[in-house]
């Protein structure tokens, strides 16, 4: 079999499935090819199965608090294997959803890896081949491994979601969003968690947010552990040890999940044979229209050097299949302002440049409002977490460039005010807004 | 005792303690009076006891919905009592900080209420006399009543605050927010609720989104009564029957809430002695300014005929300071989108027009963006409540003039889209924008 279609996409991640779905719509023919499940790493083994066992964790949470506010209560116990069975079941029906969309949309779909030998052929190991005038990887990224004595004997984030019981003691290696995220969540749903954290705790972000989140995870129990390097692993599943030094050990752990960052699917897909041009650590770079080096070949979403966010690579996808297929010479996305949170426990959110960011880039006209204040909820709990909100503005007229929260409410309300920052907003906008109370939103505008 | 200030303020809610705090800082010298307790209605009898409700009522429904993704759960009972000391404590402490802050700026608090005796003079009924350039009424509103056999009988949402039990059947009267958000608590909270609505449910916000959460509420089993007008109540508390025609009653509630909307406190303090217009049903009139029908006497806050919310008074108060002390001529606040959220249960949130209101005003060139989507949780446990999410545009250029919002998350994710549409938002702005996946508020930029 050999045909030729007007765009081939290699990989049914977000930003595959964008693409794909996009060119389509717009008249396009398509082939999609994918050994894998539909929806990549966010539905399968990222955001989506996250986001739920976050929600389980905000509910164990809650129920805590629940006696303190007043509910009379009994010890409530995730049953894992209903709960997987639940979230699996969903995220299944999401994958036949996109299965039905795809079809409907006459989208060839191709459950094999692909191959590129040309830059404009792709081959598959049964020897299908397939031509377009348009080449799209989207292949996305795996957790990273360690080349160390032991690593087998932790779990991948992407383990991490067929565990049928909370272990025990988990150590989480890596200071990342993933690493925290599931410190987070694991020690809701009752593990004891170590961290440990070789260099800084969520790089990229407020450093003075990250603190008082550190200090939060601290004050709720789980233990942080900074300047770690894990130099081996040994024991067998259950007992396992981690070699932290030449004479430094931490034991005692039932499971650890090594949470090292990720590295891109651009190997044994034939770029190097091509010379499609790729950086230190494999991303295929792309400029503003996800161009790569080769002409006809492009690429979005984690496998490339942009923001390794499912909404980046959607964006990227929907804005280069207009510009390949309705012929919009300059369709791009607007990265300006790429919002994200770290579903942490409290959730934290950003959009825009930290106070530490904006200092390198504008020095002296740096000027930072920011409060802590206790949620409602939590002072009638008697308890006394603070939440943070940051606004870092620029020059007289104070134009806010970067936008920061902690504490409950920061997963949802960050959205908005994002939308906001893209379309420029000053410090006075904020002050004449009117407010909406009593909401975790509101401590935005009622800044000093 | 007569004394002479640059500022007297009538009513230490939050449009008064707004005004006081403001023309202190500013440098007045300023006299509070109120009989009543710091914080007006908004921190002792609104916003802030029925928002520890709505957290208590989310905490017992998520409970519910904990069994449904796996938890291994028993029933969960709240303690009334309990839960109404920390509730009260917590309260308390606002009203201590309030006290303290008053003090610290020289306010002189006046624990008793105040009359006009002139358009610059105040009297109590100990006595005391004191006058001011400005006299600022900041009175609020109180429940309505009814004038009908056996009103005595039910509660008023002030009085709900004090019940050291939930009642078993509960009938609540009335179709605004209180009475909508009431329903949805107490019944969360294990009562069961009749909502009996003689006219619209929540006239003046979208008519679409109200159906959509009048559905939910049913569905949930709240016992919603249209077009039922009650004529009197008879029985004793524990047995209440309500009248609603001829021949017409429903019976056996053991408690009643009148939700009746308010009335303002403009009587008995001397307006209409000195000849400050009120409309017919008692708001003082006021220009944008705050400004009276008499010179030197200003009003804020609920006995005023603008929106009875907490944060208009307190933005109304900020800016009438800031014109009457620091002579800013043209001081106002923008009022030209006021977000509000209705703190039911999922909760719904607007700003801007509803499609009804920009229809009568912009007529066919208004476009409506919707849709509806089961919220992740939901999903994971098997539910189908569905979110349902509304943008509506005028012109070519779709320009957004109203967000509406109805679920999870609804409260906390209006905020900041409610500051971009004060600036001026488009239909293209939310597309161009980076989503953050997966949360709620990303589901207003991926509407089609």
């Amino acid at each position: 079999m050999s045909e030729r279609f007007d765009v081939i996409v290699l990989g049914a991640g977000s930003g595959g499935l964008s693409v794909a779905q996009h060119a389509a719509r717009l008249g396009a023919r398509v082939a999609l090819f994918d050994p894998d499940a539909l929806g990549g790493t966010c539905v399968n083994r990222g955001c989506v199965p996250k986001k739920a066992m976050w929600y389980a964790a905000q509910i164990a949470d809650l129920h805590r608090l629940a006696a303190d506010i007043g509910f009379e209560t009994a010890p409530m116990r995730l049953d894992w294997t209903r709960f997987r069975q639940r979230r699996d079941s969903y995220i299944a029906g999401i994958r036949q959803r996109y299965a039905t969309r795809l079809d409907t949309a006459g989208i060839e779909v191709i459950g094999e890896a692909a191959c590129l030998v040309s830059a404009d052929t792709v081959a598959t190991a049964t020897g299908m081949r397939a031509s377009a005038r348009h080449l799209v990887i989207a292949s996305g990224a795996r957790p990273r491994r360690l080349d160390i004595p032991g690593f087998e004997l932790g779990m991948l984030s992407d383990d991490i979601f067929k565990l049928e019981a909370a272990p025990r003691h988990l150590a989480i290696v890596g200071g990342g969003y993933v690493a925290v995220e599931f410190a987070c969540l694991m020690h809701a749903l009752g593990c004891e968690v170590d961290l440990l954290v070789r260099g800084h705790l969520l790089a990229g972000f407020d450093s003075e947010v990250v603190d008082e989140l550190a200090a939060q995870m601290q004050a709720r129990g789980i233990r942080l552990l900074g300047e770690t390097q894990v130099r081996a692993a040994r024991g067998k599943p259950g007992t396992i040890t981690l070699e932290t030094g030449a004479d430094t050990q931490l034991d005692g752990y039932d499971a650890v999940l090594w949470a090292l960052g990720r590295v891109p699917n651009s190997d044994r897909i034939g770029l190097e044979e091509i010379g499609v041009a790729r950086d230190e650590n494999g991303h295929v770079l792309v400029d503003a229209w996800q161009n790569t080096s080769v002409p006809g070949v492009y690429a979005v979403g984690d496998v490339t050097d942009r923001r390794a966010l499912t909404p980046v690579a959607v964006a990227a996808g929907r804005a280069l299949a207009e510009r390949l297929v309705s012929g919009h010479a300059d369709a791009k996305f607007d990265d300006s302002v790429i919002p994200s949170v770290v579903f942490a426990e409290p959730p934290l959110g950003m959009a825009g440049l930290t106070e530490q960011q904006a200092h390198a880039r504008y020095g002296a006209a740096v000027s930072v409002h920011s409060g802590r204040y206790t949620p409602l909820l939590s002072m009638v709990a008697g308890r006394s977490e603070r939440s943070l909100v940051k606004i870092v503005c620029v020059g007289d007229e104070r134009k806010v460039v970067g936008i920061h929260v902690l504490g409950p409410g920061s997963d949802e309300l960050l959205q908005g005010f994002a939308v906001a920052l893209q379309k420029g907003l000053y410090w006075r906008d904020l002050k004449a807004a009117i407010a909406i109370h009593p909401t975790a939103s509101e401590e935005l505008l009622l800044l000093h």
